[in-house]
């Protein structure tokens, strides 16, 4: 299992007129999430798309329990429960400013060859990274 | 049950440098869904708002199914299965200019009294509205 | 001159808890009002794309005079004073529901050729369609 | 004058099929740039909404000199020339990870009293933070 925590502060292009962080725009921390947990891991996103591989998501599940408000500063626990294979899966806490969990999420990524459109298996660069925390 | 069609043109500010309309962004495609499946029955959000009744998201799920591209005029089918009660869910399927399935969604949304902050039922109003398709 | 309207519905996604469209967001309202410009004239912007010219933004001036609120139904009009050359000049002037200028904007973008990078004259096939504009 | 610098790094979601950071989204960058310049002083604009006063913005105009690339860890470097008096008016330059300078923004905001509606002059709180700056 690998872990890895990252901070987001909710900004007035997030909020709503209900005072709260509209719900679409949870997705951009889930993404800020998985690309600092890869990149804690010694991981580049960006140069994983660079070799040609992508991660298109293919699932998203999100349970918004309490509202994120302007400017607090969120915590985000993001797990990887299982290691990736043909597609990688990422769950989501969301804690705020008084360590109350706030919402959940999950969601499935694959891996796909640029060139071809055709999925595949996660990197094995990645693969060797996650091992310490798989074994 | 209820069902209502919406059409979304897929814009340069909903894309990605994949190519494809980020997945942040049928967030707002369902929004307008619902909202657009409420005004044709001749029922106002917005008039639902300013009554004191708010409708925040507790629960969403969306399968990516293939990619929604720049310029496709895109239809959202929107199906409200059951009537509301305390909860109301929106079920969603989305088809491009081929009319190719490319995307489901299934939202939970809640009604919320704006001065209490306290889960009400759903509006005698919009009950009426929605009277026959459920019967 | 080449004058042309669109229309716009402010979406939850773009209010911000001020109650007000987020400044940020009328950039979108803009890119929508120049490429249904475009497509009126007969020219679609993504064809234009397709044949290996982009047209990224230069410059951007804006003006909020009045606030875009929720469900409003915006009215955008895009105005090309100058037939494009090396750049295009877009003038937007938006007006809420009660026919009120609440916000104007004014938009250089250049032609860009693709393959090199290299700044190009504006495609002929554009121009020929704003010709009995400039006459 | 004030001057103060703040990190962004280009996400995914701020990207558009072009490759670049879509323009609208400078306007998120600006705020972040504003908000991190008033809190390094020890000014929360949170604070400053929560005493009854908002800061819209009245106008804003931006260069787009070349464009800011999907991971990159940009620096943005505000500045306040003049002390804030009926409106305050930022200047931005953001820097990409080679400190090549890509962007010029300039936003003039004004201060308004949400009980009224009503232009009001800079708070006295925030003006005692920027003494010693323009002194």
């Amino acid at each position: 299992m690998y872990v890895h925590e990252t901070e987001y502060r909710v900004r007035y292009a997030d909020t709503d007129q209900m005072g709260y962080m509209y719900y679409g725009n949870y997705a951009r921390l889930y993404e800020i999430a998985r690309v600092e947990a890869f990149r804690s891991l010694g991981y580049s996103y960006k140069e994983m798309e660079e070799s040609g591989v992508l991660m298109p998501v293919y699932e998203n599940h999100s349970r918004f329990i309490a509202p994120a408000l302007y400017d607090e500063m969120l915590t985000i626990r993001t797990t990887l429960k299982v290691k990736p294979a043909v597609r990688s899966v990422f769950n989501y806490e969301i804690f705020n400013e008084k360590n109350v969990l706030i919402h959940t999420g999950e969601t499935t990524l694959v891996f796909l060859r640029k060139d071809n459109n055709r999925l595949v298996a996660a990197p094995a660069a990645l693969l060797l990274k996650l091992e310490p925390y798989f074994s």
